[in-house]
């Protein structure tokens, strides 16, 4: 395997391990479970992962990838805190988007050459791009990773089931 | 820049950009705010960042960079859960450590090619590297920087200062 397809096979194992990940402990909630907050007055389970959801979701036309399937989502899950919109969206549904979400983003992401994986992604521009390469795919799947891992961290505090 | 290189280039930007965050979070608290919890009952601030801290520290032998710059660290934050050893580091001694063992492993990750990131790292046998390339330095580091974000996002749920 040449050095570059190296790399960009330890980002896809990453992803695949930190998108199975969230599918596990999120999905293993019952409804009730997940209306519990990972702090007190903190975000619930249901949010975070309906936020993780639709921020998934905006990958799609930020990588190139196509149209959103969820843009639905953001007015509860990215533009508004919890609680702020009520009732909140059921577990299942959630579950439901994060799959076909996600199933979008490994096909995709698995048809990506090294080379296209350096290439820009949708919000940058052609000038900018030319004097910040490391703004490409790869780099903002790496960003998610990240902010992935800090709100699966958080809701990993939750209290224990009653 | 070759394809390899600014993978390279990606993964140190992504490392620089989380150790500065967890930098500059915990060492924005005073001693006495570092003794807060990130959630009731659950880890203070001083034991998440000695717990990062002891966790980067054992990178160098693991990665081949070196012996450990601080292993005493692993009693009380590796070891043992937050609260079993008590009194607890100081904050401003976990800092100096924090700042020493990473200053360390930043010389050594610009230090190494491509080629190297990609080498087996000190916890795999050969046979096994053999079978499962991706046990390799590069992927140990994409590991860290979920593992870092992880706890960062849950001391992010500490409670604001009084």
């Amino acid at each position: 395997m040449a050095n570059d397809t190296m790399f960009v096979d330890l980002v896809l194992r990453n992803w695949k391990q930190s998108t199975d990940r969230v599918e596990k402990f999120f999905g293993d909630q019952s409804e009730e479970d997940l209306h519990r907050e990972s702090a007190p007055g903190r975000n619930r389970l249901i949010y975070i992962w309906g936020h993780l959801t639709a921020v998934n979701d905006a990958l799609l036309p930020l990588l190139g990838f196509g149209p959103r399937l969820h843009p639905e989502l953001d007015d509860m899950f990215i533009k508004n805190p919890d609680r702020a919109k009520e009732p909140i969206s059921p577990g299942a549904e959630v579950k439901r988007c994060w799959a076909e979400i996600n199933e979008s983003l490994w096909t995709h992401f698995q048809a990506l050459t090294p080379a296209q994986w350096l290439e820009k992604h949708n919000s940058v521009s052609t000038e900018d791009f030319a004097r910040e390469p490391h703004r490409n795919r790869c780099n903002v799947v790496l960003n998610r990773l990240g902010h992935t891992a800090e709100h699966l961290g958080q809701a990993l505090l939750v209290e224990p089931r009653k």
